[in-house]
């Protein structure tokens, strides 16, 4: 471990948690019999799918927005993510009575726009490149000075999604393992703190696509390695670690172990037809992991983040052929 | 209410629920805010598509099984249905360690007959006529002695299906309604002894498919009227009501409500996009009657028994653009 102290503490995370457990679901956790029987472990499912807006981003979102001050809050906040944590942060937002001001390509997917305006996010449109997202993000900020909240590379959105492990952790005694996806590393980094924290001897492993794989990369080269062009089912994970969360994984998390695409297509359907539920492929990666064998857990205790649910039904049968 | 005592009573469905309550799931009952927004009333959905086998049809078949003594079971059970039921009493009978005898038409889809192999049932094919099922039944209740279960049409398959009901009223108090999907009339026939004898002002409705609608035309009647060719994406909802559901469902059932098939795909698609959970066409049905306002519950408490949530994913999409 470093000799620096790792940000955020534990205590950040158990803050997070007074502040935002009357606002988030505590998502159930499931097991399945058949499935444990394949893999030869105990599997327990932290349900993030069942959370609000779909997903863990819910809880790192809804803790940003409510540590503003009323002074702060009242200007709103802004962020140029188009996926889950862009619906987080508007449903947070709407809780607190602010405004969400999110900056999408006019390219993104019809079901991802309207389900950000289902929470009442403000939505507007840039050309689809990472220039012009930054800049109409910095324009919104100088004019209508809201808060940038960024995904993942902001300590109270990792605090705030270090709760799910918490909860987990809290309910299931003696997990020997800790398994997450890894994309931008909010998820896994928080998840990391709260384990280390709580257990010493548990172990924690993020679990990434191999077409997407600079969390992999970067541990193992020390430094951080972005992914260029990632390709993957897993669109949750296209992100590459943050200045803020490759410290944390590169000293807390145990280890990466890398996913391909068909194993991740082969776990989210075995989830949909043995545990009947609904969940995205990027929150499949970790059982992929352990079906293929590339995390061994056999005999062991291994607490499941899945990290959310939003798929169009529209595309699940062309993904599930896919393979 | 008919003169005769109504069978079976609601002292055999507590008896079944003695008999099975350690080998079901008590499965979870869950709530959606935005659908309870949407159709103005608190629905509290009883996950069926939890329970072994993915069905509430283990809750019949498990009953039969059971109460079957040793002797009497060494010789086995037989059934001619190729749906829930099947997997339901191959479990059941493997449960108890005695064969289960399948028999599947020659051209059932191949998804349905790996699942009752996979829970150990022995398939018979025959040719795809119901004479030939009953034929090729009847032969190896000769040969082998074995008990046939009928999937609907029989007093211990009703008292197990009305535990599902049992379990509903007696975790949330003070429903208004419950509503099922009515095909054979089993596990409404059982939801309706259970509520009636549990509470005078309870309304006990059926939910139907209009392409399939004999539940509908006989209530109506007064006699059984069989559908002829139904055709409706419920295939679970495609048998008549039969002599011991009918007068079940005549003399204790409130109202019969019938559902388009865009109504239940609907339905259907609500459920994986806003609850994240994995349901059949069948087990739709209600929910699409409370969307159409075939059955208006405005500011009322529903209990919706969700009847299953085996669906063959590679037919998701198809079923969903269909509408």
């Amino acid at each position: 471990m470093g000799k620096k102290q790792i940000q955020p503490t534990f205590g950040q995370i158990k803050e997070a948690y007074k502040r935002i457990k009357t606002v988030v679901h505590k998502t159930p956790v499931l097991s399945c019999s058949s499935i444990n029987h394949m893999v030869q472990a105990h599997l327990f499912f932290k349900c993030e799918n069942f959370q609000k807006t779909g997903s863990f981003k819910f809880r790192g979102a809804s803790n940003c927005v409510f540590s503003l001050s009323d002074k702060e809050a009242i200007s709103g906040v802004v962020t140029h993510s188009s996926g889950n944590h862009a619906a987080a942060l508007s449903l947070s937002a709407r809780m607190k009575n602010i405004p969400a001001y999110i900056v999408m390509p006019s390219s993104a997917p019809k079901v991802k726009v309207e389900a950000v305006k289902g929470y009442g996010g403000i939505v507007t449109f840039c050309h689809p490149t990472l220039q012009a997202r930054e800049e109409t993000a910095q324009k919104i900020i100088n004019e209508k000075h809201a808060h940038l909240i960024h995904p993942y590379n902001n300590y109270k959105i990792i605090a705030g999604q270090g709760t799910a492990a918490l909860e987990l952790i809290k309910e299931i005694d003696d997990l020997d393992i800790i398994a997450a996806p890894v994309g931008g590393g909010g998820l896994l980094s928080g998840a990391a703190i709260t384990a280390k924290s709580q257990k010493k001897n548990i172990q924690v492993i993020g679990c990434e696509p191999e077409n997407a794989d600079d969390a992999f990369r970067s541990k193992k080269a020390g430094y951080i390695i972005p992914s260029e062009n990632p390709d993957t089912i897993a669109d949750g994970l296209l992100t590459s670690l943050g200045t803020k969360t490759f410290p944390i994984i590169r000293d807390l998390v145990d280890d990466i172990v890398l996913v391909s695409e068909n194993e991740i297509v082969n776990a989210m359907r075995l989830v949909f037809e043995r545990m009947k539920i609904v969940i995205e492929p990027s929150a499949a990666v970790p059982l992929g992991a352990l079906i293929s064998g590339a995390l061994d857990a056999k005999g062991r205790k291994v607490g499941i983040i899945v990290s959310g649910g939003n798929i169009d039904i529209k595309n699940i049968s062309s993904i599930i052929s896919k393979k």
